[in-house]
């Protein structure tokens, strides 16, 4: 009676191993027994700023059309996407989360016989996404956990339709500047597609980081991708989107499900665009808190990745698998990422001072004992 | 410069058209330059009853969390809905609306040479995510609206992975009984997916109707997908689930992207299914309704499908679309769907009593122009 669906899925599917999310804390409250207020998460990259009351405003507003469905065209907040950034909205493409647009470039652009490009130690919804749709991976070694762009370039075959490239990246916070950006895409054939993840440039911007969209006027096949679940404080809401040239985004609209923004999110994302002041403060918060992680590691003579994300790869000098594990005793969640190839190492979100506080005293306790 | 990204794309994405969605109110507002309020909207089956306050309260609860990426597991919600109707948590997917369980099944079991099987005038998700992921689909013509389970058995083939079955079917209304279900599933083949798709079911319950969640422990490859889009009157938010064995539940978990369903979804979700006075004054409402709408074409001497759903296909008895275009000048919104084949019928979603008249009256007047 019972057949086995896992040989009958696609092959790509069944190689899958399904993405590894940051222990939600009523989660380890309930294994832990104690009361969820006692957890500190630094594991998920979440704004520690708290919600923005501008866009709690918006989202009790557009409570009122609950049993609505959402605008599938998403015309507001494309809108004041457009005037933000001076973008052409037909080349926005919006997303459950920017991981949906990753997702949907994917599903457009890949399949059995053709590969993505990306680095080593990259976001993992890369290889997911390529490998679902039974695509080929090339997986360029990094220099010092950066991309190796050159490499990157050097790996791009006749099959290979997208590249994916984050700056900075998850999980190591490293960058490039804008003149390698400017090199690089010079040097990417025209019909590989460039996908740029930018999801944490609101933390990041400053002369010595590209503002990706700047670019896509003289690159038809770049698309920049970007989020409201970091700087933004969205991450509970899942929005974000991609900018390209409006044939691409044709495209991706085609594959997009119609539905796939929810109306609370398009609300709430539209008043944050109009909030500089709350991503102001949270990149304050976030050189704050790095500094006082960057401190706290070096006391513990731990080394760590020079990071312009709201994370830091911290280097626990063993395997940080049981040293995870002692933290979670302590109540305290990061992200181990063994899963990157970074086995020594634990991503650190960068929290408010007590947060950080709390994880450098949890971490020295378990180093210690 | 300028390459031809859609001749670059998967062989199905090229020939895929987005999906129609019902034109949103504020669109028309615009359109027409009139106030939102003076419009009707019946065109998206959506719950005229306006939020469920105990919903509303729940998602307040839930803003405490904005920034918090939602809990990937979905472990309350899955929690809730095995209590629920006492089926097993390992078994559920959950999904951004019941779309993307959908979505996930064409991923997960249907590509290049597979296909799937599905009735005419069925929901138009069933070909958009067979196609986009390069499978074929069978087409089994209808009898008198409904779904020919007889045929659909006969055109079951080897290269046969998927068979999306709608009860009762959007946007047709039409229904089968358990009898019939029971023959049928005892017919498919064991190692054809059937995807039962209940979107409307809450509605429909009664004698003559089967739930399809009774026939999961006798049929390991029977999926059940639902939604809280409709009767539970969480359009705007996103969340449906699927129920099937767990491991084809195993399957699609690797498919569905990690935060598809957004925290305030789940939080609703999980509210809406502990009211059932909600879903049993959407019934009576939804009844009223109908009968309000039966007459109201009677008397215009037009015909209908007899619906079990929230909405009613009326045949106009000319090419609808000069009407709807009336209709939406009257500042009244339904649904064409010439795209499903019937281009002589109207979806008209059931709503409040004025809504209903305004329906009419406007209906009327177009009628007679």
């Amino acid at each position: 009676m019972s057949c086995d669906f896992l040989a009958l899925a696609q092959p790509g599917v069944q190689q899958l191993s399904p993405y590894v999310t940051g222990k939600p804390i009523s989660e380890l409250a309930r294994e832990l027994g104690i009361d969820p207020g006692e957890i500190v998460k630094l594991a998920s990259n979440e704004n520690p700023q708290g919600p923005n009351p501008r866009v709690l405003q918006a989202i009790e507003q557009a409570l009122a059309e609950l049993t609505r469905y959402p605008d599938g065209g998403g015309y507001e907040l494309k809108r004041k996407l457009s005037e933000r950034f001076d973008i052409d909205p037909a080349g926005i493409t919006l997303g459950n989360g920017s991981n949906d647009i990753i997702d949907i470039v994917a599903r457009a652009f890949l399949g059995p016989g053709s590969n993505a490009v990306y680095s080593a130690h990259a976001f993992a919804a890369y290889p997911i996404s390529t490998q679902a749709v039974g695509a080929g991976s090339k997986v360029v070694p990094a220099i010092d956990y950066g991309h190796d762009l050159d490499g990157m370039l050097a790996a791009i075959d006749a099959q290979t339709r997208v590249i994916f490239v984050a700056n900075p990246n998850n999980p190591t916070g490293t960058w490039f500047g804008p003149q390698a950006l400017e090199d690089f895409l010079a040097r990417v054939p025209e019909d590989v597609l460039v996908v740029l993840d930018e999801a944490y440039i609101e933390y990041a911007s400053g002369d010595d980081l590209p503002d990706g969209l700047g670019y896509l006027s003289r690159h038809a096949n770049l698309l920049v991708s970007r989020t409201f679940s970091k700087a933004y404080g969205l991450g509970a809401l899942r929005v974000g989107y991609g900018v390209s040239s409006p044939r691409i985004a044709d495209v991706l609209n085609r594959v997009r499900q119609p539905f796939n923004v929810n109306s609370l999110a398009q609300a709430a994302a539209c008043a944050a665009l109009d909030d500089q002041e709350y991503l102001r403060r949270g990149r304050e918060i976030n050189e704050a808190g790095k500094r006082q992680l960057e401190q706290g590691c070096a006391a513990l003579g731990l080394s760590w990745i020079v990071s312009r994300g709201n994370f830091i790869a911290v280097n626990v000098g063993r395997d940080a698998a049981p040293v995870n594990q002692g933290l979670l005793r302590e109540g305290v969640i990061v992200r181990p990422i063994a899963g990157y190839g970074m086995p020594e190492f634990l991503r650190v979100s960068i929290g408010t001072e007590r947060e950080n506080a709390r994880f450098l005293a949890a971490l020295g306790k378990v180093l210690a004992s």
